[in-house]
């Protein structure tokens, strides 16, 4: 029996390059869960195959814009000459059909979104060691020396943000880390500050 | 691998009669866990079978009450006319030790606790229900109407202490109450402010 039936908002973030895909869908494909992606609204044009409300929601520059107007988003950024946000509307919506909504995103959005969304859960998904972080940044071998020192330097910085997070996880094993973020969405359902309102009127019956 | 080496102390508590002995048995039976009980001091005498430092530290009362002035107790209480009490010294040695400390405890002796462990985890064990606690009181079968109604209006003055807790868990089913709990020692483990210490430390490496 929950004492909270709302979903919870699923904030995991961490420096470049730590592998936060790959934990995200290591999440997605373990039994039982009741997790949901949040589609991204974007202003950059569909590519092959791409569904507009499933890959993305593909709007034009200037309803992007009126929507940031109106702090429809939990957060965006701008990158490459195009738009991406998450929607708050829709967000809400699926926190109350009871989903857990699950957001992959950089350090600047998640703290974007720690000011909006208060009884959100941040998970600050760290490397084992700079060392290893180094390596993985440098196996993509599509970059040059100069790319991945550069990664690694932003990576660095971010390094310094996680007190801002609720919860630090390491990322020494993918399926470890997943087990982990799901026993963080199990506690976080029991929560005192989440579970007291229904408490009560449970016990007033 | 964790970034929190040292163990956990988990406080379980709740009204009287929600199951807090039954739930820490189901803990302890479950695999694979790293859970100790915290043996008590006592000044009542030993039992046929009892065996010092297991089932209890037997002592008198004169060491009882010099371990009370010295401030050696996470909690204590009397109860017909013997004194029983939580040493700290050896919960803190268990604890270095990386074992998860378990006390189930009643809620005066937890509110004990949260004043000189601030670093503790506190559960409250609830009953899905008030006539689900009634029904349980009265169950027991040995007792008046009269006691069972007297417990049950202690478990009612209980039931408005759930706020001083870290987390509310309803005991509608053992196996699931122990697995909430578990999940909440493994989330609790990777808390900002239990992990952080150490990430810095291996980000610097």
């Amino acid at each position: 029996m929950k004492l909270n039936d709302r979903g919870l908002l699923i904030v995991i973030s961490g420096p470049s390059g730590v592998g936060k895909g790959t934990v995200r869908k290591a999440l997605f494909d373990m039994k039982n869960h009741n997790l949901e992606y949040s589609v991204s609204v974007t202003t950059r044009a569909p590519r092959v195959g791409e569904v507009d409300g499933k890959d993305y929601y593909f709007v034009n520059r200037a309803a992007f814009e009126e929507m940031i107007r109106q702090d429809r988003f939990l957060e965006y950024a701008e990158f490459v000459g195009s738009y991406y946000g998450t929607p708050k509307d829709k967000v809400e919506e699926m926190l109350d059909k009871g989903k857990e909504v699950v957001l992959e995103i950089e350090v600047d959005g998640a703290l974007q979104v720690r000011e909006r969304m208060k009884d959100a859960v941040f998970i600050f998904l760290v490397p084992p060691s700079k060392k290893a972080l180094y390596e993985r940044l440098s196996r993509r071998g599509t970059d040059t020396p100069e790319i991945v020192n550069k990664r690694f330097q932003k990576a660095e910085s971010e390094f310094k943000l996680a007190y801002k997070y609720d919860y630090i996880v390491v990322n020494d094993d993918v399926n470890n880390a997943a087990d982990r973020i799901m026993a963080i969405i199990r506690a976080e359902h029991a929560r005192t500050q989440r579970t007291i309102q229904k408490y009560q009127q449970l016990m007033e019956e």
